[in-house]
């Protein structure tokens, strides 16, 4: 990894996949094809693209016993412990709204009530991930979501993987498709014969997933779109350079577009990590890939305080940010903009991703500044209830009509006034 | 308007206005060319279609004070009441994070903190509207945006309208900028040599302006993109038909594709209020605007019961809902989708444009299925922190370990497992 010295303007930004025109025209079609045609639409592209044809595009119990079975038992426990951990802190989420009185038996409300129905993504493809069926579905189920959908691709033997069926079986969800790609997410925004349309859909995907998400938003809600995962870690000298070659390397893994960034205090370890990032590299089973990410977008910034450090990385905001410095806890309280703060040398970004219980969810690409990751309020939604007496409305209603000619528009003004003859 | 028996299935939706290929042809221009160009792209765009050649593009202060000397004292202090009363309402949705003890000195956190910087579009045209800078600013202050700026383009004078500039006054928001269009979304979301970037933008705006928030997306944050108003009204033989009426137009003065139905159990009421809605319409000074509104899209529907026409709107997830019914209240309570409520005959909807305290940037076209108005959630972002000892770590770390490894990520696995040598 190159090491260089912290200057100002240091930036996460890689360039964002948006797709071509070519899949723009394909995602397109499938839309229109699938709001047509429903099912039918279904079945001719999952045998098209995902290679089987299926009689059945719901999973049935005996497949999720199937799946349940298949899989190791001290998996299925540590799955089972994970989902309650992110439970428990997913709970802590939950909120109410609220009733504010006002003068004279008048109130003003906030109701928090939760979607009615959700779908989840869930890619296949060479890796299964049941932790993304654990961190989608715990918010929405805390937030009181009744209906929750699953839909993923098959393999071309026509069957989920077992990790994600015993995810699903975990969190009691059993509403769940063997349908991938735009076709999933047409079916999921518009419904068809066999599968009601829900009210938001959330989960990665690949570019014509993305893609067809953004399409339908307006119909429907998304989730963010997720770019390629990021670490940044700040460490000074008390810092042991292995394990925080192996933290960068751990996200650099996923994706070529990765990015992997250490600042640290300490130019000893600045070397010390440099070093370690290339001898673990030799013997990583995804070396291409995390090589790659590190090659384009891995970088070691030694800083002169800690204080520039924080500055450096209020500036990324960073999907994950580990501190392993003297007084993290401290250092952490100055960080305005991370998506998952990860204190301390025990805190390896890896505990979050499965185990510790907040969300992997995280808003990417230096949105940090403005997103958060995923949480019960992504599954609710607010209204405002307004409740006048006829002694509050005789106060004010001289001043609301005034506000409302002063914009123009007599029409609001009149509707106030309409109230209050005697026409009992 | 047209009364007709209710029907499962009746919506709000209309086509929404996406812009043609030649508006997002200039949205693009605009943008890539304040982008480079900075400042002076602003100033020859302001010229070419605001019609003025601004020296400063920020408003000063004498500016300021003039536009607070030039309105009505009256005005003034109802400005100053309504402000009072918003940010009364929405400083309960001020939320703090939490902190989670888990055993053996561990522990997770959530931390909520206000975005930076955030800018507010005020549109311009042939209405100023003063009351959108209160909704849109105060949620902001509550949330503890430390940055609020305000642009608006000014008139060929090279002004603002005084009652936004007085409610900017009101609010203390000393930075705004006399820029209109898509150059002012350029500049919010890029930042010139005058104007810093901002972390989201808010506020409505005409085509132009809703293409380029649409175009920066994910560079910053933006609200969401408003569609013409609605109200939906539900009412029994207890509500009087000239206020229902006179409720129903003030919605559809706002834009002939605006949205206003009434839901009732009562024959007799329907036929009132067509006469009533006929009868204002013909004294409205927007009765152009209302009647192609009123006649498009406006609908009174009867229902059999009050449970059917709760079903109705619970479809329709309308803007606005107003409830004038006996036990308005328990009416109420079986809404799940809307916007806004507003119950009982003396809170007519615009009490909640104005003044009441609640927001009036709400959810359009049925999207109150899954969104809120605007919040003081809006301005804030969430980080999850993770705090693992040693013991915990030693704990979870073979379990952590597995679960990455069933999902082919090694380098997680190993990360995990660096810890904990005897190294010191």
């Amino acid at each position: 990894m190159k090491i260089t010295k912290l200057a100002k303007g240091i930036s996460l930004k890689r360039p964002l996949e948006g797709g071509n025109e070519e899949q723009l025209k394909i995602v397109r079609q499938v839309l229109a094809d699938v709001r047509a045609q429903g099912d039918s639409a279904i079945r001719t592209y999952t045998e098209k693209w995902d290679g089987f044809a299926p009689d059945n595009l719901r999973v049935t119990k005996a497949e999720i016993e199937e799946g349940v079975e298949a899989i190791d038992a001290q998996l299925f426990a540590d799955l089972t412990e994970a989902a309650h951990n992110i439970r428990v802190y997913h709970e802590q989420q939950k909120r109410s709204g609220y009733r504010l009185e006002l003068a004279d038996g008048s109130w003003l409300g906030q109701r928090i009530t939760a979607l009615d129905a959700v779908g989840l993504y869930v890619p296949g493809g060479t890796a299964a991930y049941p932790s993304s069926v654990l961190m989608n579905v715990i918010p929405a189920q805390v937030a009181g979501v009744k209906r929750i959908v699953i839909t993923s691709p098959a393999g071309r033997d026509g069957k989920l993987p077992a990790g994600v069926l015993a995810a699903a079986h975990i969190l009691g969800v059993e509403e769940v498709y063997k349908i991938g790609g735009a076709q999933a997410i047409a079916a999921l925004a518009y419904g068809t014969e066999t599968i009601q349309a829900v009210d938001k859909i959330t989960g990665p995907g690949n570019i014509y997933v993305a893609l067809a998400k953004r399409e339908v938003f307006g119909e429907v809600a998304i989730d963010m779109i997720a770019g390629p995962s990021e670490i940044a870690v700040i460490a000074d000298e008390t810092a042991f350079a292995d394990e925080v070659a192996a933290d960068l390397l751990s996200q650099a893994e996923h994706d070529k577009m990765a990015c992997a960034i250490l600042v640290t205090t300490s130019e000893q370890l600045a070397h010390g990590v440099a070093l370690e990032v290339e001898r673990q590299l030799a013997t990583l089973p995804r070396e291409e890939v995390a090589r790659a990410s590190i090659e384009n977008f891995g970088a070691i910034y030694i800083a002169e305080t800690m204080s520039d450090a924080v500055e450096a990385i209020n500036s990324l905001a960073p999907e994950h940010l580990e501190i392993v410095t003297k007084n993290a806890e401290a250092v952490a309280e100055q960080v305005r903009h991370a998506g998952g703060i990860f204190i301390g040398r025990y805190s390896s970004e890896p505990v979050g991703d499965y185990f510790a219980g907040t969300n992997h969810v995280l808003p990417t690409n230096s949105t940090a500044r403005f997103a958060s990751g995923l949480n019960v309020d992504d599954f609710v939604k607010k209204s405002s209830i307004v409740y006048y007496t006829e002694k509050t409305w005789a106060t004010n209603a001289p001043k609301i009509a005034r506000l409302a000619r002063m914009e123009g528009l007599e029409g609001h003004a009149r509707a106030v006034e309409s109230r209050g003859w005697e026409k009992e």
